[in-house]
């Protein structure tokens, strides 16, 4: 019996989309990191520009509104020297009550390359990956509660940069699990790069009862999660659920679950502190440990550029 | 008696505008079809790039939003190399109570080149290309009804490419040809390029009285007006004519008006179907038929990338 | 004693933000002078483009909107061939409760060159650029009711470019002083400059009472303020001042301070009339003067591109 291949790898298993991490081998995700690690010199130069997409067009496609994410897929396409053409969708003909095929349909008859697509339902880039022409690629940049695989490959970045080594590192993920395709993404790219141990820790209400089958374990207390940890990921916490039935106050919560210098005590004194951004201070982390020595928040930001440079790069390379 | 000069000539019969196709000579209208075959190609190419108008400044004024022409536009002119800068004008000066004219002056004062105008009062374009300096051009990309002329252009070049000749090719019209610019702009380069036929097909309230002098057969039912046809142009249907007192339901119009397979079948079996899009699927058009293999709707779209490189690298190698 | 030293200058006195024009030397204001004089003619080219920012990340952030500032901005450094980037604040992560610094941390990280900023908050800039890194760069595009110095720089080659010395000119400012940016830095400029005498003209409810102690002169009378002068600059009046207490209406305002071709024959013969635009005619100035002989504010328009290009080359050239 024939496994059904990973629709986001063509039959020479070479990476055509970037779906999602799940199911994808370590040695793509090592391939990204690898080829990421050539383009973060890129942007100190003088002329921050490579002409590996030279002529090409990217479409971003933001069905939901990010001004940072989509800022950053179109600063690592212009670096790749590519036309970059942004659609505002919310003014554009999907009100007009198109479908969201029709759209990617008249955008590839354009002769689009690449569409980078951040969507509210889970799924969506999948739906468009499977119904364009063979040469056509597609980078989810966040769908649904879903995935967010580039957030996920410039945190690995970040945590190779400073940790080079995977296999001995206990890693948490702290705060809104529940709603976050940052953590699902996470998960999914630690486990597949054989971190020793990954857990998530946060309240009840915003920890999913499925994650002991994800192969992490599961804390409620902030203290005993962080307990010994070499990476901690804090998650944003989205203010829209503290009005919710979810959370009782943010000040209530940034007293359980809120990152500060002495809780972050407890972790490895070597240890790393990162998150998606944008940051709430005060709320899901403390100021000072945003401005602290063992935050490496900026350099995320920085890994990001690079890491989707790499992404774009390789699968506008491959053919389905 | 000298006859008023076209003011999209020069004197020397050159195109130095397009802002509507009536009055255009039938070389004109095969000139940018000819051009536009050359770029046909460039979307194919691995850099689909040219650099005819590299260094120019190619301005967007959409006045009236369409994120889908806007696109149109601004991917033809980045693949002729030129800088674009689209102008959101309902957040501008203009709101600010600045009139069509300074802003216009203003933009030139900046060195703009050519201006891509849409704009919901019939014959701004005009008003504008007859105030801007004699190196600077304008391209309609849709007034009000009066005319939206590049789209025209590429239906003109849709039906060349699938049928050749147009002296033998009767066409139908159908839809909400009262609202339509593309109705209006399709009849004139029709006739121009010498159509056998002309049609239009359409509810009483919704097809103008006028339409008899523009030299072509009305028809208000759908199957008397459809039959024997070569090709088939169906209208979008806006929305908002529903709410008014023309038109009962979508329901009542795709019933009578509807192009179903069906109803297809009284054309020729070899007729093409095309859309201007973005298409009401169930409303003007079975979603069979958009699917079908009949329908032409997605190379429109690819031949108007074309198209738009041709008619803005034309009128800007001519001087007023 | 050691001064503190202007934080637009480096230790070698060289530009490296554009800020204010108040505390920059004679010498800093000729040298933008004299480097616009050699983009000039980059407009006028074949191909409107100088390799001089290539490769570089310039980030319009735009606090407040502004189409008009941000298109110039857009030009300028797309004709010394930067990648511009521009954030619309209003929808970014900003609106999702991030600090202004947290913002501006995160752009740098993705490797930014320049900042052109606007914002309705006086000091945003000068917050923004004591917090960057060395190699980064700020111009300011309107702060408040601070300061606008691109635009006085623009009025100053204006002024240079039809009048070539400053030290015989008597200059008016006339309009709405209070509220006023461009109003202050004009000043600064021109009392840099050595202008012979500098004059604000205007109600009393729109000229500040600190007015004597920047050394000009001040007129509550419109044909007292602009007789004999050489140089008369019409600030816009915003309507919003209308619907307040401070002016009784427009018609009002226009019989007593609009500039109208009787009241121009009070000052010299070859008088320059300028507007930072967008004009209200019939406001603050009659349209017979907008398109009269003596207007020169489309030659204000062109000259911005070219003091903003030279703006952006120069700061870009200087290190910290």
């Amino acid at each position: 019996m024939l496994s059904q291949r990973n629709p986001q790898l063509n039959a020479n298993g070479e990476l055509i989309h970037l779906l999602s991490i799940e199911g994808l081998p370590r040695a793509i995700l090592t391939h990204i990191l690898d080829t990421a690690a050539s383009f973060v010199s890129v942007s100190d130069r003088e002329v921050k520009k490579v002409p590996l997409l030279r002529g090409k067009s990217v479409f971003n496609l933001f069905f939901e509104n990010s001004t940072r994410t989509r800022t950053t897929f179109d600063i690592a396409a212009k670096r790749l020297s590519a036309d970059v053409f942004t659609l505002d969708i919310g003014r554009s003909s999907t009100a007009k009550g198109e479908s969201l095929l029709d759209t990617v349909d008249n955008l590839s008859a354009m002769a689009a390359d690449l569409f980078v697509v951040r969507h509210s339902q889970s799924g969506a880039p999948y739906l468009i990956a499977q119904h364009v022409a063979p040469h056509v690629h597609v980078v989810n940049a966040g769908d649904g509660r879903h995935a967010h695989p580039t957030q996920a490959m410039l945190d690995m970045y970040t945590i190779r940069h400073y940790k080079q080594d995977f296999s001995n590192l206990t890693v948490a993920i702290v705060g809104d699990v529940l709603h976050s395709r940052v953590a699902r993404s996470d998960i999914h790219a630690l486990t597949t790069l054989g971190a020793a141990e990954v857990r998530v820790v946060g309240p009840r209400t915003l920890v999913p009862g499925d994650m002991a089958d994800m192969g992490v374990r599961v804390f409620h207390d902030l203290e005993e999660g962080i307990r010994g940890c070499d990476v901690i990921i804090m998650l944003r916490l989205q203010n829209e659920r503290m009005t919710g039935a979810l959370l009782p106050s943010s000040q209530e919560y940034f007293k359980s679950f809120g990152l500060t210098e002495d809780k972050l005590r407890l972790a490895k004194p070597d240890a790393i502190v990162m998150h998606p951004g944008p940051i709430n201070r005060g709320v899901e982390i403390d100021s000072a440990v945003v401005d602290g020595p063992q935050a490496v928040i900026l350099s995320q930001v920085t890994f990001g550029i690079a890491v989707r440079m790499a992404v774009m790069s390789i699968v506008a390379g491959n053919v389905a």
